[in-house]
């Protein structure tokens, strides 16, 4: 997996981090934070917090001692042992697009099905730029609403070898991720003591936790399985217009979250989440790969380290409702500030479009291309003799070419990234060989690569028991 | 102008400065510098320094005296003084694509015009973005070889009211350059002690000086006009394979450069320039917006503020040969390393496309719309009581919405970057408005702002008087 061992580009000073502290401190204090859950106000009521009504305000040392059981760092299992990752530290690690209703395929935008869950899950087990397909990559909207997460965990565990993200719409949902993440990995006290799986809980920003998602999260800190807590904020909307508002309310929520997390099970695992944009004042309409966006994500990830605590946030967002010019530039709008802060866990990393309503399959492809292009600048620099090349220079002279040089042959093949879906082909042989722009060419490779998709072995007495469970939930469910 | 306040973004080591640093020092001394010109060379051995046929060796301490001698920071003027611009420290300065032959409008590739050349100059005028039209903004085919240099000096100085660049060809192009700005600034002792051109001085890497280039040096060196001593590396080609290698001959180059600058007139205002990409090693095609080409960068403008000198650096570079998600990305890729390593003198930020032979029209929109993005991104956050907005959480309470907020409501006309090019219309109202991707959005605006284009106001007996010069010298040169 990627590690990044560049420098973090930092912009809050020691002050600014000290305002912002204080601001969280204030808001947990006096405005509290609302816990739609019996069983989480019972828990912090238990813990010596003051509960009235569902608002629990927090003593901010409590909630510092809570976040300090957190590990700082830790590994999610795949059932591949090569793509097990590291969630912290200089560990960065990416998952595909989560939560579209839509799908997009060349000229056409139609509602996403199976079958395109199951296109993404193999596009992303054949992208080594990819950690993991993420979780909801795509809405299976042709299954049945009760037991789409049995299918849709069924083929993230079958179709990649990689870590997945469990469903969190209910408890039940989160109890049948973890049941097959334990008939996957051989028992529950298996993954119990070594986590397979990420979960995403979203806050009801501002300042809300909601019910079903506190479900998904107790049993998922039960198992010791990792929760992202999330505050989900579009500043203007669900914060004030300021991001340092944002920043602190942020806080405010994920730290509130991590706190309940520690309370269910003391040392689970769990990472700081951030998805922070901000809405079109005029329209109202998201607005994604935005300035103000790239500064909320580089200050998260000072934030998340002062905590010591990882973190997430960071993906190709964009707006864009085609994988056009500014479908390109907004994702790494945000995809490169997604480095600079050291991201751990990138979610939305391929495929995001139209606001995140559309899991597109050329946007997939241009992702992939600009987050391959980003592991490889933010790889540090070996200066030693031999990449100084003063013996090129000595056999080459002045106003020479070193095309031929002794140096650059022992090291053309693996000097320079080569792009995969980037054309830097002379005019004539680009119009020669049809004349494609990015996302033409982005359609071929996605078909391509999905042609030449091999489905990683698995244990067949697994896979059935797997099918099984799928199989007997289902009708328990009554789909 | 724009100021860059917020911190550099820097990855070598001092170490690694230190080997740089060596480097250097040994190619200067040992390999030498060709310098294709007798003037140079009586220069340098009159200094002291080893000449052998066309090659200077020099003493490092030398070149650091010389480059002591050079301005850190200075003035260039514009006839319109509020579009002066400062070159070194935090600021920022941004001039449009340079050189192209051919241009690109819509659908249609073709050469370049003068009508094309008068176009950028009038879109360069009206974006805010922009300090400067640059120079050659694209070759205008249609006008006479000898004496286009005219052409294109008198449309920038009176089609644009902002700085402009110098032009390079030749010795004689260079005075001419200067004597029309002699005339539109009221003289040349005028425009001795205050600059009003930068000229691009083009290095033949490796480590060679050409005769034509240093005849235009000459020129401006001695009438202080700033000049930007840049090395032109595409790696692979002109360079060692490897980026310290490639850094440590850009170092010899440009501080060779300059150090002859300041034995033409010590104390002439310089720019250490970069212009570092590679070339793909399997078709050899030059490639732009590189992860090697945005390190290049960052290193880089360590490197100048090392050598106390204002540096050059950057652009919406592209292979891509279209306006495309390939042109978005790359385009970004090395612009957002631009800001990151507070680059004070930024050629090619609106208008590159196909590997720099193109001038576009619709990408010129979209860098100065990527451009915008990033001059509100590098902007230090505010932090106070008001900014921290805990008044507005008061006022919304858990799970409510801020847009109507008394925080949002004082705050909601400025508090975020509105963009002219990117789109976030729902899909529904996108398809309603003609489903418009960024390229086609980006057609209309160029239209719009040479619809609405107003030229900048200028005294009649000096527009005269350029006029005059241009035909007098067209006529002497036999066009």
């Amino acid at each position: 997996m990627f590690r990044n061992s560049m420098p973090r580009y930092e912009i809050l000073s020691a002050d600014a981090l000290a305002q912002l502290d204080a601001g969280w401190r204030r808001l947990v204090t006096e405005i509290g934070v609302e816990f739609m859950s019996d069983r989480a106000l019972e828990l912090f009521r238990a813990a010596g917090q003051r509960v009235e009504e569902n608002t629990v305000f927090l003593d901010p040392e409590f909630v510092l001692e809570q976040v300090a059981k957190a590990p700082k760092e830790f590994d999610v299992h795949a059932r591949n042992p090569q793509n097990t990752v590291h969630i912290g530290g200089d560990a960065m690690a990416f998952g595909a697009v989560y939560g579209p209703p839509f799908v997009r395929e060349g000229e056409v935008r139609r509602d996403g099905t199976f079958d395109d869950f199951k296109n993404f899950c193999k596009l992303s087990q054949s992208f080594g730029v990819l950690d993991s397909a993420g979780g909801v990559v795509n809405e299976p909207n042709d299954t049945p609403l009760d037991s789409r997460h049995l299918d849709m965990t069924f083929a993230l565990q079958t179709l990649t070898d990689k870590i997945y993200m469990g469903n969190v719409v209910s408890g039940v949902n989160a109890r049948d991720t973890i049941a097959m993440g334990a008939i996957l990995f051989g028992g529950r006290d298996v993954i119990e003591k070594n986590p397979v799986s990420i979960s995403l809980i979203n806050c009801n920003s501002p300042l809300r936790w909601d019910d079903r998602m506190l479900d998904a999260l107790f049993e998922y800190c039960e198992a010791a399985q990792p929760v992202v807590l999330t505050p989900f904020i579009l500043m203007g909307a669900m914060s004030p217009v300021t991001i340092p508002a944002a920043l602190v309310q942020q806080i405010a929520e994920a730290l509130s979250g991590i706190a309940l997390a520690q309370l269910v099970r003391p040392g689970c695992p769990v990472i700081f989440g951030s998805f922070l944009s901000n809405i079109d004042m005029q329209s109202g309409s998201p607005t994604f790969g935005t300035p103000e966006s790239a500064i909320g994500l580089l200050c998260t990830g000072q934030i998340a380290r002062h905590f010591g605590l990882p973190f997430r946030s960071g993906g190709g967002l964009s707006s864009s409702q085609v994988p056009d010019a500014q479908a390109g530039y907004e994702a790494l709008m945000t995809l490169m500030p997604t480095f600079l802060a050291g991201t751990n866990w990138v979610m939305h990393t391929a495929g995001w479009l139209d606001g995140g309503l559309v899991a597109s399959y050329e946007k997939f492809i241009i992702d992939c291309q600009i987050a391959e292009m980003l592991q490889h600048m933010f790889k540090p620099l070996e200066i030693d003799a031999g990449s100084l090349g003063f013996d090129a220079h000595q056999e080459v002279g002045h106003g020479g070419h070193f095309l031929g040089a002794m140096h650059t042959m022992e090291r053309f093949r693996t000097c320079f990234y080569r792009p995969f879906l980037s054309s830097s082909d002379n005019y004539e042989k680009w119009m020669r060989t049809g004349a494609l722009d990015a996302a033409a060419r982005a359609s071929k490779v996605w078909k391509d690569r999905l042609e030449s998709y091999v489905e990683p072995p698995m244990d067949d007495a697994i896979k059935a028991e797997l099918a099984e469970y799928v199989a007997r939930r289902r009708h328990e469910l009554g789909d």
